[in-house]
């Protein structure tokens, strides 16, 4: 399957929803791969996960740290192909495939990038199934991956290589300090591993997850249905059936923000309108935490939070949420490999301090 | 020419010397280095830097970093192969040759542990021809030789590599940050060149300046004369003269220190005896940076001031020198390489912070 130039504006806008308010905003991802896509008349190809030999060598890329300046540079095609072109090297052989390590916000984008800069196709499935704020919380680590050899790369083509290091607390550590050193946000690569892990690991066709889901909003707004009904429609359709409602319909009445530690930090309240009483509570680390009414929880993660302008169904960053935003909340059951306790050790409550206990969000 | 266990002491005191009261104790590098030539019988052989081929591989290595509980194991044979290994990986190609990035104390001695661990020749040479308290400070660098790649690992085995950077101010900064998160300790191969480079840039013959240095000490100390003296004697005694000579001989009356920003910084005041009149002012910052008598220069970096034990000649370094002892202060004019314009305005006076013009120390 190829991903085509009418397939961007639904693929960005379903990645955006998965990004569950973080991911960073694939808008300037989407202007940078159709741009390059035109130019070139090269479609990145999309390969399923399962035809992966055991042997290929599979490479997640992305971008690290926060969007800025920066990201449009990096987005070039130099960028998008370098640090795969590193990993290569190292390796002494071509990569057989590459694979987002986020399919939320503009790392789902990043890939197909790569994918259009070096002929190398992209696996449909990613590391999270959604995005999270730190790139140690992938299905790959979590089943014992090695990050290693990791490459940063910035948009002055200054490059870091980590190697040789044993656990992903040590490699976060050391790869972040250098991170911070060349200014905050850049390509990278990492987790390189087997077609036989990624088989094992990886978490299976969300590429086209986020393309359906944007197909649903797009096909409502045309036909002036509600884009954000679609898309739990769209995923309780799915076989097997996705759990996925509407949690909350509000308007934002308290919000409180602050960075702590290169991290968007926040909390704030939605007041219930037209059938939605009473008020309800959220967080945020990059992205929505949970969602809680009268103390009881109505989703928290690793479930899928996406805050959704309640009339266009544009996806509300932690970022963009403010004062006054009429919006819905949508709440996604995670996918299944996050909710093993190891998974839900990290991506869980308790990896983000929360002593709450996970329950999968219900219907 | 080999270099045998019967020269190792030589060579570490002359390295000392060399130090100018930096650059690590040679002491455990020399049992290390005993130690794997003892167990392999293998002997470091060294080679002229006029050997050279225009298009050899060469490849600094070193120590970065204070010396530490690490150190122990960065000196054993896997660490001492590693990072030209790595270097090798990343050129595609075996090197032709190792040399020391500062001839300066410990650092004299880990270029013949990789050498030992395998097999690849040391250029009597380094960058520096005496030890400066960072990386960049080589003639290397001054040169226009790029740092990267640079690879950084750690007694853990963790692995750094910065590429791609364009300036030495970047580099410096970029493997700061990784290195401070790795332990502070690291062996390191960076400045990797063709043999030409090596030709054009590198201080010749600095390994056998220091062996000889050692000798002339030792030889003094066996027929009970003054080990001081010896050096001075033997650098005058060079063809081309090597100025030289005892700047003071004094007891230690005054000593501040501090460590500011990872540096081991401070001053202090000599009291003269036999024959040596007045106080003289002192200061470091790794190694001695000057040696001053009435506001008056005795000698400023890049030339070498070197403390000793005013009996034995024992090298006093900047981190044991304290209240009450006797020493022998001894000047040596720098390598020419360190006194062109470009050189002196990172390593003169102005490039540690001095307002003084750097004058070479007369005989």
């Amino acid at each position: 399957m190829k991903i085509g130039i009418s397939d961007l504006s639904a693929l960005s806008l379903g990645a955006a929803v998965l990004g569950t308010g973080g991911g960073g905003d694939p808008y300037i991802g989407r202007l940078a791969l159709r741009r390059q896509m035109e130019r070139t008349h090269v479609e990145p190809q999309l390969i399923e996960l399962s035809t992966l030999s055991d042997d290929a060598l599979v490479v997640p890329v992305g971008m690290g740290g926060s969007p800025s300046v920066a990201l449009e540079k990096l987005l070039s095609e130099s960028f998008a192909a370098a640090p795969l072109r590193r990993i290569e090297a190292l390796f002494g052989r071509r990569a057989d495939a590459v694979i987002p390590l986020e399919v939320g916000g503009v790392n789902s984008l990043m890939p197909l990038l790569t994918a259009v800069a070096t002929g190398v196709p992209v696996a449909n499935a990613d590391g999270m199934g959604r995005a999270f704020p730190t790139l140690d919380r992938t299905t790959f680590g979590i089943a014992g991956v090695s990050p290693c050899p990791l490459v940063l790369l910035n948009e002055h083509g200054e490059t870091v290589i980590v190697d040789g290091v044993r656990t992903h607390a040590r490699t976060e550590k050391i790869a972040r300090a250098a991170f911070v050193e060349m200014g905050g946000a850049c390509a990278c690569a990492l987790y390189p591993m087997s077609g036989r892990q990624a088989k094992e690991t990886a978490i299976a066709d969300t590429l086209t997850l986020a393309l359906e889901i944007g197909r649903a909003m797009e096909g409502a707004r045309r036909a002036k249905r509600d884009p954000c009904q679609a898309i739990v429609s769209y995923l309780q359709s799915m076989t097997p059936r996705r759990h996925a409602r509407v949690l909350f319909d509000g308007k934002v009445v308290d919000i409180v923000r602050n960075m702590v530690g290169g991290y968007n930090q926040g909390s704030g309240t939605l007041q219930g309108i037209e059938g939605f009483e009473g008020t309800v509570e959220f967080a945020f680390q990059n992205e929505y935490l949970y969602i809680r009414q009268n103390g009881s929880l109505l989703a928290v993660v690793p479930d899928l939070i996406a805050f959704l302008d309640r009339e266009t169904g544009d996806p509300i960053t932690c970022e963009t949420v403010r004062y006054g935003q009429r919006l819905k909340v949508i709440g996604i059951v995670a996918a299944k490999e996050l909710c093993t306790e190891a998974a839900l050790s990290i991506c869980g409550p308790g990896g983000f301090g929360l002593s709450d206990v996970y329950r999968p969000m219900s219907d």
